[in-house]
């Protein structure tokens, strides 16, 4: 059996550097960050330019992101069966809980917004797809924790980040509440990645039963819980029901 | 200087091939398509795989775009200063047209659109963004041909479909409208993609006064045109005047 490709393994770490921070790198910086020979991060950074993955600014000889890459990024949620399967499930979330929904799967220690449906008002209100969340402050990403369809230890094992004095940070803290999570069904995070705001979410199963990802509302404290910080029981119901139907949709047997 | 890394155009070309069609392949028929052995495709696979680009499904082992790509294209688009400079002469161009803007670039010889503002009512409308038109049959091609954005002579040389019979398939027509185009500063394409439809579109120019991609409006034809089918003047002066005011905050002197 073949081995991986070394410079295919380094074309996407480049790819994945472009993607953070300002997303503007000279050769230098590239080679730097990746501990690279200048030459070799050249050839790859060519080669990535060839194919439209990687753009070089005339000006400053500075690399980004290409265009190719929107065009492999749409094609993605285009595909994907997941997002097919729930696209109507979700809309009809939306209508009945009045809520933005939002459908998250796991990618590189983080959740991937694949699916955003607006809150059914006519708010100001950006697409998340394509956006990463934390998944310790998250009631998407807990349930992907919660259900092993991404693995805990790294989780457990970095310090994560306290976003807000509700933030999980500690590791009993976080084990306990994937517990509870795991016997109730669903999850939520009430304030823990921004203050004022919530979300809930349920669990999606595949073929055999496996969670391959969670479905959920999100939006102010004040609509999704009660006086008390308590997430509303009947949007609970909703979100879970929603959960329960893609995941038939997908060829989960019923549990 | 070295040359282009042949193990990455590889892997690029699998990832494109992986956007087409149906989105799932088995290992058979992407070695087939690209003429590689079932060895190098495996390895390339596997390693796409690694980082996240591909995905196997579980049940039938074919392979699939994976969700990393989602989250690099829409870094690509935070990035994009062409898109960043135009949003907010999109949206003013959206609210005082009342119709849907575009923006699009060249990739691959098509456009990419890399913006998409929603006509300003209630109707269902579906995001474009990431998605490709033909050059010859949409008014932001034209106008990234016609300005040499994009390379004439494939397009020329190619066989160009024909999507309606409007459509300008002949290279004498095409070559013609180019012509205009550049004299009179703006396109249109009037039921030359989609019966009933048309759009218009101006050229943005960047620093040094290249045009770099292309605004324009499309909608019903009974909205755009008048009724011997010439597109409405207020709204090309509309077109051209946002086309101007992105060109200026992308450095472009005035012309």
């Amino acid at each position: 059996m073949a081995g991986p490709v070394q410079s295919i393994e380094r074309a996407a770490a480049i790819l994945r550097l472009l993607a953070q921070g300002s997303g503007r790198l000279g050769l230098g910086e590239v080679a730097a960050a990746l501990g690279l020979a200048k030459g070799t991060a050249h050839g790859i950074l060519r080669t990535l330019q060839s194919v439209d993955f990687v753009e070089q600014d005339k000006e400053t000889g500075k690399y980004q992101l290409g265009a190719a890459l929107l065009h492999l990024g749409t094609s993605y949620l285009d595909i994907n069966e997941l997002r097919s399967r729930s696209i109507n499930w979700a809309d009809a979330l939306a209508a009945r809980s009045g809520e933005a929904v939002r459908l998250g799967v796991p990618l590189e220690g983080k959740v991937l917004i694949v699916h955003h449906v607006f809150r059914p008002d006519d708010t100001f209100q950006t697409l998340d797809v394509g956006s990463l969340l934390p998944l310790h402050a998250s009631a998407l990403g807990k349930i992907l924790l919660a259900y092993g369809t991404t693995p805990l230890e790294p989780v457990m094992e970095a310090e994560r980040e306290g976003y807000t004095r509700h933030t999980l940070v500690s590791p009993q803290q976080l084990g306990r509440a994937l517990g509870e999570i795991r016997e109730a069904g669903w999850a939520a995070a009430v304030q823990e990645m921004i203050m004022g705001e919530a979300d809930l979410a349920a669990p999606i199963r595949g073929q055999g039963g496996l969670v391959v990802g969670a479905i959920g509302v999100s939006g102010s404290v004040e609509r999704l819980c009660d006086s008390k910080g308590r997430p509303n029981a009947p949007l609970v119901g909703l979100v879970r029901d929603a959960a329960r139907a893609v995941s038939r949709d997908l060829g989960a047997s019923r549990w």
